[in-house]
């Protein structure tokens, strides 16, 4: 496999296209983003954190037999996974009250809810990344009705697994954001990364938060944190 | 029917209990706000205008078969409706793209929907009125799922009935702001206003506005504004 021309560049990832059509390359970066890039660093060592983790959290899933973009892992900071046309839309899953969703609802960060909640944000920076509600995804296009509810189901089967995995490692996984692409194949399929920056994970017994709201907060050392979730997941820095 | 103590004094309104148990008074103040309460004026005549094109809207719904509280109109700004415990939701139906819909959805103001949108914001000002999706009402228990809905039905009734009258008097209803309450009786009806207060609308030729985003965005007189609506509509001072 042949790494070959950038095609993206995000905040958080490089996309690179490769010698076959259906794959891309994908190289995690060491830069940290917040409130729609607004908040900004370098910090040297999360790119590979997230790629380890994210490899992990994929292989977990694929093993319980969610469909998901992820081939394999080539490098500290690489891994290979089919290339999708990403569906524009952040599928976030809340387990339990914090963020945008306490500020919206007034309800106090911590507070169990009592099922898993499906929220759909518009991925779109410019718009500032807003809630949508399904009508608002029918009029603009983005998903049919059927894919809507494939992806509700989706997502909550991926936060039923991974709820579960995390939990074995004393972890509570409070909320996370999933994106969803469409392969040459026409398949719906999980993709985009897993981690610390795309979940919040809480020590379950003294609440101690292991993700991005240590950056977004300035509550912590961000590669501490996602180093003990590396670590609990038992994984290893790659050696090449 | 006698004026007793003031029970609750709005932005727009302040509501006074009655010897009947089952009936508040209603009066329409002179003062028009935005922005949740950061843009304030007082606008002699605007109470009159409100409480006169609300009383002719509702008894345009009551014919039209739509259980509402309005019970009479008494004087310039005075109206007699039926005590109801207001669903803290504020039930938006939109048919033309506009204001936070299109802020939200980067859809060009103007643009007509493919077909009427209902939205549910959470009437608390201290939380700033946030967009809900049906979990999030679920969660916080503020309606069960068959009354959203019947809330549901309910808003695209009163719209297409509205949409219809407007459309006869040359204004575009390009969307509408409903609250909802449930009577003494458990029966859940339409309360509060209909206005230009709580609609925007559009002369059907030229796109004039003739709503409160004439106050909002500081493009024209307000009172001419809503003048034009109930000349529209029929409507004339009332002479005791
Ligand atoms: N399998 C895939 N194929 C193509 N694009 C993908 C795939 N997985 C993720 N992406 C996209 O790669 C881009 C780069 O990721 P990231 O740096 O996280 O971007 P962003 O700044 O948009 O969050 C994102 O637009 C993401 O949706
Ligand atoms: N039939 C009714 N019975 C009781 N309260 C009502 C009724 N209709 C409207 N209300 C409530 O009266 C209050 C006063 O109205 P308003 O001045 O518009 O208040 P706000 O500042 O909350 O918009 C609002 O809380 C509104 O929901
Ligand atoms: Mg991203
Ligand atoms: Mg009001």
């Amino acid at each position: 496999m042949e790494k070959q021309a950038l095609l993206y560049e995000g905040k958080a990832k490089k996309i690179y296209s490769t010698d076959d059509q259906e794959i891309v390359w994908v190289e995690y970066k060491d830069s940290a983003t917040a409130f729609n890039g607004e908040k900004k660093a370098t910090i040297a060592g999360k790119g590979r954190l997230n790629n380890e983790i994210t490899s992990l959290l994929f292989e977990k899933l694929t093993k319980a037999g969610v469909e998901n973009h992820f081939i394999k892992r080539l490098s500290e900071t690489e891994q290979l996974v089919k290339r999708v046309s990403i569906i524009p839309l952040e599928v976030v899953v809340r387990n339990v009250a914090a963020g945008s969703f306490s500020k919206r609802t007034g309800m106090p960060e911590g507070q169990q809810l009592h099922k898993p909640i499906v929220e759909f944000y518009y991925k779109n920076d410019d718009l500032g990344d807003p809630l949508l509600i399904t009508d608002h995804i029918l009029e603009l296009r983005i998903a049919t009705t059927e894919q809507i509810e494939v992806l509700k189901q989706k997502a909550l089967k991926v936060n039923e697994v991974l709820l579960n995995y995390f939990n074995d490692k004393n972890i509570r996984l409070v909320d996370l954001k999933l994106e969803f692409g469409i392969t040459e194949n026409k398949e719906l399929v999980l993709a985009d990364e897993i981690s610390p920056d795309t979940c919040r994970l809480w020590d379950k017994d003294t609440n101690e938060k292991f993700d991005k709201d240590v950056f977004r907060r300035d509550i912590g050392d961000l590669n501490t944190a996602y180093e003990e979730i590396l670590k609990r997941l038992g994984g290893s820095a790659c050696t090449k």
